[in-house]
This record gives structure tokens, C-alpha cells and sequence, in this order.
């Protein structure tokens, strides 16, 4: 028999780039009692999670939620606002990058896949001159839409959406702007109006701190207009009811109700500690093991610090060791998760994610079981990470903590 | 501020024909840390309750799961079987029928509506020899689909599935055979192998005891086989690729892991009572129920006891009578929440759940409030439903209750 | 092996008059992580409780929060204010006052049993002028403490305590005056301070809504004084050190910190929905019980109603029934628990309790899990309990319930 | 308003030598719904969890578990056997030990304190060569018992009870042999039978990582009989009716229920782990930590390897520095607790925890959190003690990990 609720003793530490640990205040709040999402207390709740997810994407147009995970909200974004046969622009930054892209053939778009030569492209963010250089070279108007990754999962890159939105302005170009940022929510700054994006794509197991199961398009006007248009097939996805219904913090079919408790108690939890605090937060942790990484000797997936991600590093392996095999080891002998390598890059690295509810101690924690699992695995590290990484916390010092009395 | 977890004293009784409510059992376990979705204990869970919900379905054949809610699972049965234009037939047996074929319309597809006129049909169950006329009449099997809904959750009618089967072989018609039983499965026998289905559609939020969140595709092989040639666009809801992964117990993208604990749950506790015991448990209250209305001197929206639903009961106001308003006046004075009449017959009816984790006396709390509710806003009544509804069980045992030590 | 998480289809009615079913609000907040007792935010948890306790004692005096069970806190009375060999009167109320009463003698003091005669003292309150004779006679002052029970849990009798502090004044005894309200706290206006009482017993599981595990004793700054020259050995139950550390929110020995969390949340619960309100609630669902058996032609315990409980009704058999029989077809029939006749009672009666977290409905599924297996028992009903219960709920409403949008 | 579930980013660690983290799945079972504690289920539970902790006591003689916390165990050990103005030879190993004694002074009894000269004591295990000296001298035998901790929690310090078992035995003596293993049961191998400890003392907020609440005695026939003819008073604590009781899974008054839930999950884990595993667990993380003290060139509170505590680890701070001004900076800038130096050491020494639901990577983060913030506070450290753990651990494996699938 299946016994989920085992116990090795003591905590299993997560520290994948998501599914990120959901905290105990959240699955507190997911196990309210399911309530009638037709009576008075949904609608209730309905409207303030609606109002508070617009103050996360930094917008005061719609944000749809779907009762779906987070490739669903990428669907949406595509079948709400394309025909069949639009030519969309698409960016290659990474591993999620290419599965969107093969969404877009799926759903019977013609992406076209921009990027730096060979494993280039995953190392670097997108190069808004590229983007730039092919919409004006596209008279016609032919692109419909650009789409971009703002935090590559797969790598630890965070690209600059507004250099997106500036090289799409310079161009004169009309496509819509869409960003996947579904691991960059509430890890990174986002500003879905100041940026001029179209639609953002989201979910709830990264920044948000909610396990899989809801995620979101932010739109603007001009993707609603769009969406009036626009030839795709949907129903499930489609925008026009549920931005109606949301009016009155309703849906058009049953929501998934317990997380939407989820996302209340998350939102409260992010917006009382401010913003602008929980991305400090993640910019710390991030540099401390980037510091660490840098110690052993080992190199970092991304190559160029303006865009290092703050919510996971990618640690590249020294040529002949096999990175999941390492991560296999640390799993079992540490009870430690970290994330595997994907598509081009897998075997060759692995990923420490630090988002969400992680704070100095659960990454010093996560560093020790990856340094005492490399040399149990053989690799060689000029120095302690560890070391590097107390220094650098040691040193900087955390925005002030919450405290339990006000 | 939003106070979810705010106390108007005792519990709620949520009497809706779901989201049912859910088991504390289930609730703690859906509150699980989340793991890893790629690492070896999710494939263990993956595989565990990929096997255990086949069981629920009646079949040897592939359960697809979604981590998005049962309208998702509407589409992706139709999506993944068929290309633009087809036709389909469907039948109204209610608004949840109506839903269906209107999102059959939005995917571009062409659906003929069967059923008696006017809200006839909605009082009875699906009119086996009407499907069985018309596919009779398609010599040229322009018709690709036969979709029929189990349980109508906005009536209370249970429609025959068996004799649609028959009905569709006697014609000898090769049209795909898709059936919604979202708020039928685990409170009526379903039979997905056994009756020739070729899409089940179901949910989580009903006889599963589960928050809404997920929802399933039970796959024929010839369902499988017209997948591979149909040309709906579809990718978030494209069966090949989880069903190929389903095999070692991962999913292409982000699973719902913590609702996939708690079904791991349902599914021990409702294969541990067995299925025919649940059953029997939901047509016992059901019956109760019907005794209770009918002492009242009220009508019972469906008029065929053959076709009565052991999962809802609808109950019809006399005339001049809002029905809303009695949900409301029961609500605000008995904390108790029934459901409102959908659709042709808003107004005139409202629904009493008795599903999922339910029992004697939680029905019984249920109809004395409805009483007493009825009573106050002046509905005259031929005698005390409640007083009928205790005949009936005292004269009635249940199964044997599962005991707390073995 | 044992299952503890066993699980009969729906929820278990726990109608026993304590421990109470406690609300999901107080099971979620013990889960918060147990904290360093010697930290900050102890100190600022054990200041709020011990603020909050006070407001429903209705004392501005210490009130001493023990980790240990309502008989500890009995203990804790006599032990800190009394020497071997004192004088007690102690009242005869029923069985709790009967366990008092035999704790007194086992710690060595010489309790003294006043009452009505038989069982007549168990269906009737506190007779203060039997006290005040009693101690009038005492001119030498020889009786050092007069111990009542408030709401006697056997039998659903709630004595007037002003009262006995009138007659206790009347005499113009010095003797000090300790009353328990293990389960007449939060259920029952209570004032310790208006009402001279010199050491309030309490305990967490009744009113206060909590599991079993914390216990109360209030306590007057005359029995501070008694207690500095008392002589009965005590260590655990010593009220100096704890009344000490207490101003800092502290404890001197570990505290029942997750119980204590418990506490905050039912604080918050009884003081947000104001006790008044509290005390009406109860008052109006013991009036519908009394209703309910009076219609089923079945004697009351109480037999005076001044005195009728709103805690709990006892339910007398007729001549020949086992009440405990009684108990046991409908705990397994109805999976409902009811209280147990108890002491000089036992077999004859049956108690079901209305207190905590309970609500009309909750009452009514009581109600019917009672009428119908007193009927499958074989008892004689002159009309529904169940019927008359409605009525009296339906013509009284409750006090305005908290909504969950402020 | 205190808000108890406030959000500091990411978990505490909580690592004092007690309270120990609660694991979830204990704080799970202490959700499961308050039962009747008269009913059939609750015989059930109780004979269950009074069998499983004989297993962990390594008894066949009665357990008493008691609604109180331990302070109230160490009462009930000395009111059931003693009489007043008994002799009782007491061992200061440290805080605990003293406050042990000081409460048989205040319950009458005549403790004669043997010990070390200053706080030598303090550094090493009980000197059974003292106790058999001292036992020799009492020709008259009026020392009715002898009475040493087995984990003194405020050192850090295991000391060797067969060897003081043997001591008594050498002498002679008919002395009753009380041990205190509040810290120790369910850490370190304990043998109540094997050793001959007449009441053994315990609790549950150590090894068996449960809340403080409910604490033991686990009681040898001699001890049974000495409880005869003890004089001094008690009610509460008495055992009598509780053995009695207990044959049936009972107790005399209210249970903590819920505690008892906790409890039977924490037999489950701690049984299903194995003792000895759950031993070699402890010893490993006690190695590992005090690898990084020795390294760090801090001295450790214990002396005598032959008796350092698997359970915690006392460091000496430097002379002039303030450790609780060390523990404050730590918990303010790492969100880490450690244990306060108390008595004889307060403000020399803190202690850390490193028992129960620990685990190598929880030791890490706890080694971290001291490293960083011993440097912040300006003390000289020789080298990286977090480095000397790693090396521990990645030297010495840890017995196998339980699986979630068998």
C-alpha cells in the first residue's frame, strides 16, 4: 500500500524552482470548508482576491484566474487573441520557451523560434535587438504576436521585459506582447501596465507559494479587443464570460475554490510584507548562492549578471559528471530535492531553487546538501560554498522580518 | 478586510449537489507537503492513483487526469475525438446538457439537440429511443458523436447509459459514444468498459469528496484511435502525450500534486466502504429525501422514479413562489445552503444535495431546515417531510458502518 | 492495527455535554508550530490569553492557567488555600459535586455533604438557604470553604451562584467561596468578581471549546492571602510562582503552548460574537431540546426552571427502559454520541448536550438521531420531539449570526 | 491584535532542546475530531497507546500517562510512594535536577542533594560511587528513595542508569529508584525494567515530538506497593484508579484526547523507524554538532564523553560574552531558537537541540545560524564548524530512510 504520509525523520527540503514549499499558513487556509461558489461569501471572496492578484501584477486591467495549471494559461493566452495560422514571434531562452512554442504549432499557429546559436541562448536573457531587428523587418505586419519568458525556469535567467517592450516601440511594430512569467511572480519585479504587455501568463506554485492548480492572464484593452476577433477554438479559455462574472467575484463554472482561500492568504501574507521586501528577499538569498556556486568552482547556468535570476541558480557539472545522478545521491543521503536539468541541458546541471517561502537558513541548509553531496559524488570544489554563502548573509543584512505583535 | 475563517456558531451545512463537503480525512491530506513532481515518490502516487480512480470508472482502460475543473474535461473530450464542423449528437436532459452543446458550438462544432419539449426533458431522463430514431435516419454517418449527461445535476434525473449503448448498436451506428457523469460517479454505478463508452468525462467535486480542481477523461481505445485524426486544436488537453507519460506515473506538465493526495484519500476511503455500499449508502438518503417532499405535498422535479437521482433531490415551489428567496431565507436564519434552480427553471425549483460525505443526520439537519424554512416563508405544507424521512430510515438500516479498529 | 482516521460516510455528532466538538477555526490554529516558551512571542501569546480569560470570568483578579485537566484545576483549589484536616461544606448537585466532594477526603480535608434527599438534590439547584443555615450554626467559624458546583454536568442543573454568595453574606461566614464551572463557562453568565466568588474552577473542553488538556482557576485576592498560609503540600498547582511569572505572559514550567494557541482563537471566537450573544444562543437551543422532550412525553432531570441548564437536558426513561441501551442503538444507527447517565442516574437517564459549537441544525440532527432510536428502541412517543423543536426554533430566532464580510 | 500566524518568510528553526518541532503528520492526528471519552472508539485508542508506550518505556508494568505536563509527573512520582517528612537522596546534574529537589521540599519531603563541588556537577553524569557511598551510610534505611535525571536538559549530559542501579544494589538498599527521562525517552536507550527504575518520569513535548500536555509514569510493582502505605495527599495524581481504569483503555476523569491522537501517531513513527534507529539517529546528529563546536574551539558544556547527550549540546561562550545576547542576535537575524543556559549557567552557555523530527540538513541550517551569528557577535571562532559537520556527516552514514513505498 501507498503510504503518503511516511516519515524519515525530520523535514524534506524542497528546493526545486517550483512546485516551491507552501506554507503552513496557506494550507491552513486551503482547508476551510468548500463553501457554495453561487452564495453571498463567494462573491465576497471572489472580488478581493480578483482586486488583490491585479496589485501582484502591478495592473488595474482584468486578471483572469483559471482553475487550471499553469500550460493551460498559456493556451489561453494564444487561443484567446490568434486565428488559426498567425505567425507569432517567440523568443528561445530556455526549455519553457521551446514547450511554448510547441503549444503554438499544436494549436495551429506559425511560430517563429529567435535565439543565440547552440546552448547560447540559455545562458544569456532575450536580446530585445534581435526582437527589434525582425519586427522591422516584418513591413506587413504579418507577426501577430511576440511572446517572451520573463524568468526562464530552466536556467536562472530573468530577461528585461521593458528592453521587450521598448525594442516592439522602436520597431512601430502592432503584434501583441505576451510574457510568460510564470515563475517570476512575486520573486521579481513585474509591471504588467508599465511594460505594455498584452497578456501575462502566471500560475500559483512559484512566487505565490500555492500548490499547482490555478493560474492566470492578466490583459490588456488591446488583447481584449483582440479577443473579438481572434479565430482559435476555445471555450474553457475564453476571456468574454468570466471577465463578466468576475464583476460580481463569480465565474462562469465552478472555481477551484480552496485555493482561491489559498491565494487570499498568500496574497496577504506577500502584500503585507511589501513587495519591493520580497524581492530583496529573493536577491539575497539569490547572490548568497551564487556565492556559493562560485566557491565550489563550479560555473552558473547564466552568464550574464544583469540578468541573474533571483529565483533559482543553475549549476553547471564538470565535464563527465552526470548532474542527476548527483542530484540522486543528495536526494537520498540528505533528503533534499533539488531541480533536474531539462531538454538541451539535461544530465549536464541542476537547479537550487530559493523562491517563495525560503529564507537564510533553509538555503544554508540546501548548500550543505549539495557540498557534502558533490564530494560524496567525487566533484571537486576549490572551496566551501558554504562558507561563501554565511559570509555573504553574514554581511548583508535582511530587510526586517515580520513580527508576530504589531 | 475578508475574514474567511470567520464563526457564525457550529458548522455550515452545505447541501449543494457539489461542491460536496469535504471530509476532514481528505482535507488533511491534501495538506501534504508538495514534493517533487519529477522525483521517484510522485511517480509511486502517480501510478497509485491512476490505478485506484479505473476502479471508480469501471474500466481497464486509460483515466486521463486534469488539474483543471470538470468544464476542462468537457472540451478536452471533444477536442481531442473531433475536427470543425462535425456533428454531434446531444441530448437535453437540463442545464448542465445545455452547457455542453453550447460549448460544442463554441469549439466549432455542429450539435443537434434531442430531447421532449418544453421543461418535459428536463423532468425525465435521456429518451434512449429517440437517439436510437435518429441515428437510424444518418445512413450516412454524418454524426461523429452521441453525448449524453449521467447525472443531470441541475434536475436530479439519472438517465439510463446502458440503453444508450443499446439504442446506438441497434442503429449500428459508429459514432462516438461520450457520456458527462461529473456529478454521477461514486454515488450511482458507472460502468465505463461494461456499457461501451467512449469518453467519460467526470470531476472532483462530487461523489470524489474533493475540492474542485481536477477532473477526468476515461479513454476507449477507438476514442484513442479517432484522436489521432482529429483536427480540433488542442494542447494543454491532448490525451498522447499524458497518457504516454501516465504510463511511469508523471504528467507532461505541473500535476495538482495536492489534490492528487487527496484522491489518493477518496480513493481509499470509498473503495474501503465498496463501491456497491456507497451506492446503497447514497439511495437510502435519497429515498428519505423524496419521502420527506412528497410529505410536504411538494413535487419532485423528476417524474420518472426510474430515473431518480440518489445525488440530488429538486424540489418544486408551488406557484407564485420564488424559490431563491426560501434558498435565501433557509441561509441566512439555518446556516444552511441548498441549491438554486439553473437555467429553464430558475426560480421555480431548488436542489438538496445528498452526496459524497453525507449521513443520516446530516440529511435530517438539512430537511428540518428546509422545513422550518418553508414553513416561515409561508409555504403551506400537507404534513412534516422530516417526520417521514425519519420513518423511512428508522425502517430502513444502512450498510454496516466501517469501524475504527479492524 | 488501530485506524484512527476511520471514516463512516459523513460526520460523527458529538452531542455529549463535553468535550464539545471543537470548531475547525481551533484545530487549524493548535497546528500552528510550537514555539520556544521562554521566547518573545510566547511572552506576548501568554499576555493576550491571560487578558482574554479574564473577560470571560468576568474578573479583573488573576486568572491561573494550568497545562493539566479539569480535576487538576479542582485540586489546585482546594490545595492552595486549605490545610489538612480543614472544614469544607460542599452541595450535593449531582455527580461532579459527588467527585469534589471525594476529592476533598482523599486530600485530607473534612467535607461536609449537604442536599436534598435521594436523588432529589440531582434534579433540583443549590438550595442557598440550606447553606446559610448550615453556616449560621457554624459560630466558631470552623468551616473554612463552601464548594458548589454551577452547571452540574450529570444532570443539566445551572445553580444560582449570586445566591449562595448572599447567603454566605447573610451568615456573616468568613468561610472562603470556591465554585466550579467546568461547563457552565461561556455557556452560562458567569461573574466571578460581582458574585465574591474566591476560586473559580474551570476547564477548556465545554464552552471555551477546546480539547481537554488546559484548566482555570480565577482567583480573589482573598484566597491569594488564604493561600500564603495554607498548609496541603503543593508544588504543580502553587499559585505564587505562576500569578509571578504571568505578569510577563510566562509560565514556570513548560507551558501547553499548541492548547494555548487553541485558547487565542476561542478568545477571539466568544469575544467577536460578544457573550451575551453567546449566552442567548445556548439559552434558545436548550429551550428547543426542552421542547422537543416534553413533546416526546419524557421527564426532564431538572425539575425546576429557574434552574434548567443551557448547557445540556437530561432525559429520563420510562420505568424498564436502559437508557444506556438507548445510547448504544443510536450511536450505531445514527452515529450520534450522547451523554451517559452518570453516578446514582446511571441506566436511567440520558444527557444530550447543546453547548459550544452547535447551532440549529446541529440540534435538530440530534433530535432525530433521538426520536428515532427511541422509537426503534420501543419507547413511546406521545408526538415528535423533532416537530416541536422546529416549532420553537422557527418562532424564536437567534441573535444575528457573524457574516464573513465585515 | 496579536496575529499568531504571522509571516517572517520561510520556517523557524526551532532548535531547543525542548519543545521539538511538532511534525505535521502529529499535528494532523490532533485534528482528527474530539470523541467521546466514554465511547467504544476511545477504549479503543487507549488501550492502543497504553500498550505502544510500555514499547517505548521497555516495560510490561503500567504506564500512567497523565492530562498534565511533566512538572506534574515528577509531583505524582513523589505524592504516590512517599509520606511526609521522608528522606530522599537526589543527584544535581544540573537546573532540572534542583528544581526536582525543590519541589520535594515544597511537598514536605526531606531531600538530601548529593553533587559535584561548584558546577562540576554541571559537567559530568550522576557518580554512582557517590550514591552507593551514601547508601551504605544509611544503616537505618531512612532514605525511602533516590532519585537522578537520566537526560539532564539544561547540561546536555546523559548519565549511566544501570550504573546506578547497581550502586543501590550494591548497597543493599531498599530504597525506591525514580529516574527523570523527560528529555531522554525516545532519544537515548532507556530500560525501565532491565534497570530496575521504580517510577520512571516522562513527557511528551522531547523524543516523542508531540506538544507539551500529557506526561508519565511508568511504575514498577515495588512502587505499586509503596503507594499503599504512602501518606502524602493526592487526588489528581493518583494512581490507583488510574491503573485500574486503564484496563479497559479508560481513565477516571477527561483525557486529552487529542494529545492521546498525537500520541499514537508518534508510536506509529518512533516504532516504525525502530528504537535502535531512532538511537543511532540521535547519537550521529550529536557527533556531527559536536564536531562543529570543537571545531569552532568552543568548549561543551559535558566533559565526559562517556556521557554526552545525544538529545542536545551545551556550548560555553568565551569568557565575557553574553550568550543570551549571542541567541538573541541569532533569532532576530536567522530565525533560529537555541536553548537559554539556565541556573548555575545562565548567560555562560546555550544549548542546542538537536532531538526528535531532526535531520542532517535541520542540524546544517542550525550550525549555520550559530556560525554566522557567533561571528556577527564578535566571537573568534578557530575554524568552520559548519565545515567539521559536513565532514561528519558525509562520513557517516545514516541508517537507511524509511520509503514512502513499501
Amino acid at each position: 500500500m501507498l503510504k503518503l504520509d511516511f516519515h524519515p525523520a525530520g523535514r524534506h527540503f524542497l528546493q526545486i524552482p517550483g512546485p516551491s514549499p507552501v506554507p503552513d499558513r496557506i494550507l491552513r487556509a486551503m482547508s476551510y470548508p468548500t463553501i457554495d461558489h453561487r452564495g453571498p461569501e463567494f462573491g465576497a471572496l471572489g472580488l478581493s482576491v480578483l482586486d488583490g492578484i491585479k496589485k501582484i501584477f502591478k495592473t488595474t486591467q482584468p486578471v483572469v484566474i483559471y482553475p487550471a495549471s499553469g500550460t493551460g494559461a498559456w493556451e489561453a493566452a494564444l487561443t484567446n487573441t490568434l486565428s488559426p495560422g498567425d505567425a507569432v514571434l517567440m523568443y528561445e531562452t530556455g526549455h519553457f520557451a521551446t514547450l511554448w512554442k510547441k503549444m503554438a504549432e499544436s494549436l495551429g499557429l506559425k511560430p517563429e523560434f529567435l535565439g543565440l546559436p547552440g546552448v547560447e541562448g540559455w545562458r544569456r536573457g532575450v536580446q530585445a535587438d534581435m526582437i527589434e531587428a525582425r519586427l522591422r523587418a516584418d513591413t506587413g505586419h504579418a507577426i501577430k504576436a511576440v511572446c517572451v519568458v520573463h524568468n526562464e525556469t530552466s536556467t536562472g535567467v530573468t530577461s528585461d521585459i521593458a528592453a521587450v517592450r521598448r525594442a516592439i516601440d522602436a520597431a512601430g511594430h502592432p503584434a501583441l506582447f505576451m510574457v510568460d512569467t510564470i515563475s517570476g511572480l512575486a520573486c521579481a519585479d513585474y509591471r504588467h501596465d508599465e511594460w505594455g504587455v498584452d497578456v501575462t501568463v502566471s500560475g500559483s506554485q512559484k512566487g505565490l507559494m500555492l500548490p499547482p492548480g490555478i493560474s492566470f492572464n492578466a490583459i490588456s484593452q488591446k488583447a481584449l479587443e483582440a479577443s473579438r476577433g481572434a479565430l482559435l477554438p476555445r471555450a474553457f479559455w475564453s476571456w468574454a464570460e468570466i471577465v463578466e462574472m468576475n464583476k460580481d467575484g463569480y465565474w462562469p463554472y465552478t472555481p477551484n475554490t480552496n485555493l482561491l482561500y489559498g491565494l487570499s492568504e498568500a496574497l496577504e501574507m506577500i502584500l503585507g510584507e511589501g513587495l519591493d521586501n520580497v524581492f530583496a528577499r529573493h536577491r539575497r538569498l539569490a547572490a548568497a548562492c551564487r556565492a556559493a556556486v562560485t566557491a565550489w568552482g563550479l560555473e552558473i547556468q547564466c552568464v550574464d549578471p544583469a540578468v541573474y535570476s533571483p529565483v533559482l541558480t543553475g549549476v553547471i557539472m564538470p565535464d563527465g559528471v552526470d548532474a542527476d545522478a548527483v542530484r540522486k545521491l543528495i536526494y537520498e543521503r540528505f533528503d533534499l530535492s533539488l531541480g533536474t536539468g531539462l531538454g538541451k541541458v539535461r544530465g549536464r546541471m541542476f537547479r537550487i531553487g530559493h523562491l517563495g517561502d525560503c529564507n537564510d537558513l533553509a538555503l544554508m541548509a540546501a548548500l550543505a546538501g549539495c557540498e557534502m553531496g558533490l564530494r560524496l559524488a567525487g566533484v571537486t570544489l576549490r572551496e566551501s560554498g558554504v562558507g561563501a554563502a554565511m559570509d555573504y548573509l553574514a554581511q548583508h543584512e535582511s530587510a526586517p522580518r515580520l513580527k508576530a505583535v504589531a
